[in-house]
C-alpha cells in the first residue's frame, strides 16, 4: 500500500497495524493470523489478505508503525543528548511495550529470516538519534562502541533483569561515555 | 534431587539437563515436554515426571546445567580481565548458542514468573565475573553503569542486530570503561 495517499486506505492501513501489534504482544507470532486480525481491526479476511498476503506482511506493517514512538528533541549538548536518547528508550519500554517488542523481535529472528529483516530496520530506526549525536565525536569505533553500550544497558537491563536502569546508573553511563568523546575541531 | 551422590542419578540428571535444553532451542519452550525429554535422553516417561512433575522443573535444570559455561580466568590486570570477560561471553554465543538461550528467557520471562526466576539466576552466574573484576572500582553506580554497559553491548549486538560486535569495538568499549575506573587507595 505504499505510496498511497487515499485516506481511507492509510486508515485500514493503520488500523490493520494496530490490530496486528496488539495480537502479537498478546498471543505470541501464533496468534498473528488474518482472522484474528480481520476479526480485531473490523475488516473483512478479504482485505486483510489483499493488501497483507502473508503473515510477516502483517508482522512487516505492525512494527513499521510502530517505530513513530516519539524520540527525545536534541538540544545540541552533546552529553544532555546522549542523557535525553537513553531516557525516551526507557520511557518507551514502559509506555509502548518496547521490551514486548524487542524480546519478540530478537527471539523469533533467530530462527525468521523475514524477522530478521523486520527486527534490523526496527532497530536501526530506534537507534539512529543516538548514532547522530555521537557523529560529534570523530572515531568511528568510539561511535560503534558508545551506541551499543548505551542501548545495549537499557536492552540488557530491560530483557535480562526485567527493570530499567536507576537513573543514576544512567547518568554515570553517560557520564563515562562522554568522558571518552574526542571531538575534532 | 539436589543434594544426591549416587552416580547414577547425577548421570540421569545431566542426561535429562542436556536433552531437554537442546528440545527448547530446538522445538522453543511449545515442545518441552515429558515425552520428548523421555524420548530424546532415553528414560522412562514415568522416570522424567517423578523427578521433573512439571516443565518448568526440566527447563530450571536445563539452565541450571548450561550456567557451567567456560569463563575467563582473570590475571588481576583489570583492563585485560575486562575484555577477556567480553570475549568470553561473546565466544560463548557462538560455541554454546547462549543468543538463543537469552532471547528465549528474555521473551518467556516477560509472561512467565517462573521463566522470570530462571532467567534471573542465569542472568546473575553470567555477570558474576564480570561484577567480580569490576569491584576494583569504588563507586557502586559506576560498577553497575559499567556491568550493564559492557554486557549490554554483547546482548545488544547479538540480539538485536544478530551479530557480535567487531573486536576492535570491544577493545574500544573497554578503553571508555576502564579510563572511568576510579580505584580508591
Amino acid at each position: 500500500m505504499t505510496g498511497s495517499e487515499d485516506p481511507r486506505v492509510i486508515r485500514t492501513k493503520r488500523d490493520v497495524a494496530k490490530a496486528a501489534l496488539e495480537i502479537l504482544f498478546a498471543e505470541g507470532w501464533g496468534g498473528l493470523t488474518h482472522g484474528e486480525v480481520a476479526k480485531r481491526a473490523d475488516y473483512s479476511r478479504a482485505t486483510i489478505y489483499s493488501h497483507w498476503p502473508t503473515q510477516m506482511d502483517l508482522a512487516r506493517d505492525a512494527f513499521a508503525a510502530y517505530e513513530e514512538m516519539p524520540h527525545f528533541a536534541p538540544t545540541g549538548d552533546i552529553k544532555a543528548d546522549l542523557l535525553g536518547e537513553v531516557k525516551s528508550f526507557v520511557e518507551a519500554m514502559a509506555s509502548y511495550q518496547l521490551d514486548r517488542g524487542l524480546a519478540m523481535l530478537a527471539e523469533k529472528a533467530q530462527t525468521s529470516a523475514a524477522v530478521s529483516e523486520i527486527r534490523d530496520r526496527f532497530v536501526s530506526a530506534g537507534e539512529s538519534p543516538m548514532r547522530e549525536t555521537l557523529e560529534a565525536a570523530d572515531n568511528p569505533e568510539f561511535r560503534e562502541a558508545a551506541t551499543l553500550m548505551l542501548c545495549g544497558m537499557v536492552t540488557h537491563s530491560m530483557l535480562m533483569h526485567g527493570r530499567a536502569p536507576d537513573s543514576s546508573v544512567m547518568s554515570q553511563a553517560v557520564e563515562v561515555v562522554f568522558a571518552s568523546i574526542k571531538v575534532e575541531r
